[in-house]
């Protein structure tokens, strides 16, 4: 089916603002290590800190992995904030 | 909660590849009016295609309704496609 596929691959630029450098590196700082452990053989993501922006690029085969690749960056980017804003 | 949240704002820019431009113009043909017609206060999307790819922006506030964005275009995509191969 995936094979079969008129889709060849999907690339996607996720940036995230915060509201300034400091906040960015603390979410920065928490998932960077979930982004260098998640084993996927069908996409992979990267994750860089640029001043108060997060930036997340994933390169997939096909738009299931996209998708899965996708939901777990937020949810990792979400969780860290949430943690983030109890402590505040 | 997500006034106080340091996130600012997510914007991501995906691109998808297809085979070549016929099957591109086809998904995009299928998607186009849902992208038209989407409501949505908290994020902005936009469809464009270009040659064999389909590129969606994506303006989101919050990374909920950024996350409720990419899984409704990836959906339309995966449905269009899913169709699509029904038919060849």
């Amino acid at each position: 089916m995936i094979d079969e596929s008129p889709l060849e691959r999907v690339r996607s630029n996720i940036v995230i603002e915060f509201e300034d450098n400091a906040q960015a590196k603390i979410i920065y700082d928490s998932i960077i290590l979930e982004f260098s452990t998640a084993p996927d053989f069908r996409s992979s993501m990267t994750i860089d800190l640029d001043e108060s922006n997060i930036i997340i690029n994933i390169d997939a085969e096909d738009s299931t992995s996209f998708r899965a690749s996708v939901n777990s960056a937020i949810k990792w980017i979400k969780l860290a904030l949430e943690i983030n804003d109890l402590t505040n």
